[in-house]
């Protein structure tokens, strides 16, 4: 019964779309995997297993309903559910109850998943972590602000989650988890029902085991057909490694797997090379934490101002930090970040993806604090689709990851590299 | 001379283009009514005359450089002037001089016409007033928050001014100092340059005595060719007075004048009617406060924080009061907006403009207010174009000022019924 948890949400679909196997049957193996992990793990932040197998037997009898038929999925709990809680990771909205799904889960509804729970965001989705493990090694975090939605796709409890970013909410926990994650390019996906702090930045995204999955959730999501495989045996991707300013603050593992991954893909024919970063690149992560404060002091004003003693003191820190930030220096982090684009743009000449480390290192331990932003927030500053993909482990065998970028709304083609390079990079010792 | 001030900017546009007068005699008659009304009215917060003459000169030995050559404007002192500073109608801000123009500000200068200075603004172009006076009586206010602009128009110190509206700065100014003003669909003109409270209400408009200069000024900031006059002997304008739910908080003379411009636009062939209100229009006012605080909360968030003790109390209350509205709320505002809007639809096939008060009557004795915003601010939450059109007198012959407003993204259309009716409302005793 366990095997069937290994499976992709692509494979679980079509068993369940040729009648080998039955919606319930597949949420009845997911359940006891809940059943025997949650307690150590803690993915879940509004759990409903009774409900869920109700929901899954009723497909059982029913035509397919769409693409994602009888697919468990997990949703994190800053986006909104018409039957589940919905409490962005704070006190304040502990049992807040939505009157309307979000965009995103209304089309995974009506494309036949079948939602199991609310996974565990930190609150508001940004510092302060829930009490999500690392189901790699409990002691260790599973990253943030998407943590249960990464642990429960890492850990065999749903083959797929809906998680968010706005600094690095999917690409670092997906890499501490050793799962595959997809952020659109901003806007890419909409964001109806899902809480906001920063709406230059916000992007809904997809947790998977496998990057095909995420090319079957984009695919539902953006109601278009299902692209097959693209043919890299003709014309070959091209990545190039942009090591970027931060480089030198990653760990040797990370470094080490970054130029490994390079090789292996440029082994199986991949047209490969290092890209310099423009200097001004080295203003995006300070111009990123301008607007992110900017953007959030405004967004979030209602809670800071009439619920300041239940919000955490980083969170207090970031809004009273981003109400100092002026108009012109929000206005100049904006400027720096569509100058540093314009010169990003004869590398996507050049080149399919950017190749770059997805965080420091593998997931750092302890649970008080769920790791360093520092290598997505350049990129998500810069708003092009991004996908993380496991990439080796470390000493203590801890996954590593890397993430690949893509041009501005080439979404589909960083996805069909992603797809090429994800078995490549799944060999890596 | 003075009589050149008394011209329309199309007229004078039009000697100017013949050779029968000279920009910098058009200036020299505007600087020297300015010489003499401004100790008394108030309307500039930035004057260069000099400046502006020497702008004027060399306009007179340049060839036609676009449709407003030679035509002198003034600006509000919340839109971006890169000569001029740009102070906000707050002392935070009262030296700070922009580097570049505002949209509208270049698009004018692009086409020809030539700024005279920087006109009064409330605070952050909310209640606060300047020092302005209304130009018909120095004891009344001339209205806000574009109250410069307004008095400068009306007394004849330029014929064309730019102003704002987020609740009701331009209608009731344009009223009370009995001037034409022209507010678009919101989104209609550019913003950039023009600082913001509220972005689901700010508009850029116009403010001349004659509307055929609205439609002259749109055609510029929009770069689209100037229409001719529609010919209304055919097909006769649809226009129907709705009292709102407000009325009868409007003097006797205000709803007076209402309906006898009603009758006097039927006198001349308009199809006339009066339209009832859906009852839920009641709550636009309350939605409009609603949003107003909400966003302003948010947009001027920098000065709340950091300028506390420089801002006025009144705008300190604003903030104060959005910052308790909770998002629930201010989705609920937006929501009444659209279902109003959905249901004045009908109307809009049945009529070409709504006949409605600008302002609750005649401009208020007294200068520390501006006078209520009440009949403005549903109308503009609707985002509707609208068209503000001196019509008749007060007891104490004080200009009294009704509006006509039109469905949205049909401003052509509005303007083409507004210059039709203003020759007959002008007529009003």
């Amino acid at each position: 019964m366990t095997g069937i948890t290994r499976l992709s949400a692509t494979d679980l679909a079509r068993l369940i779309r040729a009648g080998d196997t039955s919606p319930s049957a597949v949420m009845a193996a997911h359940l006891d995997r809940i059943h025997a992990r949650e307690p150590s793990v803690g993915a879940f932040q509004y759990l409903d297993a009774e409900r869920a197998m109700t929901r899954a037997k009723a497909a059982d009898d029913k035509p397919i309903k769409g693409p994602l038929h009888g697919v468990p999925f997990v949703i994190k709990d800053i986006i909104a559910t018409d039957d589940m809680p919905t409490g962005w990771g704070s006190d304040i909205y502990a049992n807040r109850q939505p009157d309307q799904n979000a965009h995103c889960v209304q089309t995974f509804l009506d494309a036949g998943a079948i939602p199991i729970g609310k996974t565990v965001t930190t609150e508001f989705a940004y510092f302060s972590p829930g009490k999500t493990a690392n189901p790699h090694n409990l002691d260790h975090t599973p990253g943030g602000s998407s943590s249960g939605s990464a642990a429960a796709v890492a850990d065999f409890m749903a083959p797929l989650a809906f998680g968010s970013q706005t600094a690095a909410s999917l690409i670092r926990p997906a890499a501490f988890c050793g799962v595959s994650a997809f952020r659109p390019t901003r806007g890419g996906f909409d964001l109806t029902g899902v809480m906001g702090l920063s709406h230059s930045l916000d992007t809904l995204g997809i947790l998977a085991r496998d990057a095909r999955d995420l090319v079957l959730a984009r695919s539902v999501l953006l109601s278009t057909p299902l692209p097959g495989l693209v043919d890299f045996s003709e014309t070959c991707p091209r990545i190039g490694l942009m090591r970027g300013p931060d480089w030198w603050n990653g760990s040797i593992e990370m470094r080490d797997t970054c130029t490994r991954a390079l090789s292996a893909l440029a082994a199986q024919g991949a047209e490969t090379g290092e890209l310099a970063h423009p200097s001004l690149f080295a203003q995006l992560t300070p111009a990123q934490i301008t607007v992110m404060g900017y953007e959030t002091a405004r967004e979030r004003a209602y809670e800071y101002h009439n619920n300041r003693s239940q919000i955490s003191s980083q969170f207090t820190d970031l809004i009273t930090a981003g109400l100092t930030v002026s108009d012109a220096d929000y206005d100049s982090a904006l400027d720096c970040r569509d100058r540093v684009y314009a010169m990003l743009d004869t590398v996507f000449s050049d080149y399919d993806a950017i190749l770059a480390p997805s965080a420091m290192g593998a997931a750092p331990s302890g649970l008080a604090a769920t790791g360093d932003p520092l290598f997505s927030r350049a990129w998500n500053l810069l708003q092009l689709p991004t996908v993380a993909l496991p990439s080796g482990t470390d000493n203590q065998g801890l996954p590593l990851g890397i993430q690949l970028i893509g041009r501005r709304h080439q979404d589909q083609k960083l996805l069909d590299t992603a797809q090429w390079a994800q078995p490549i990079l799944t060999e890596l010792l």
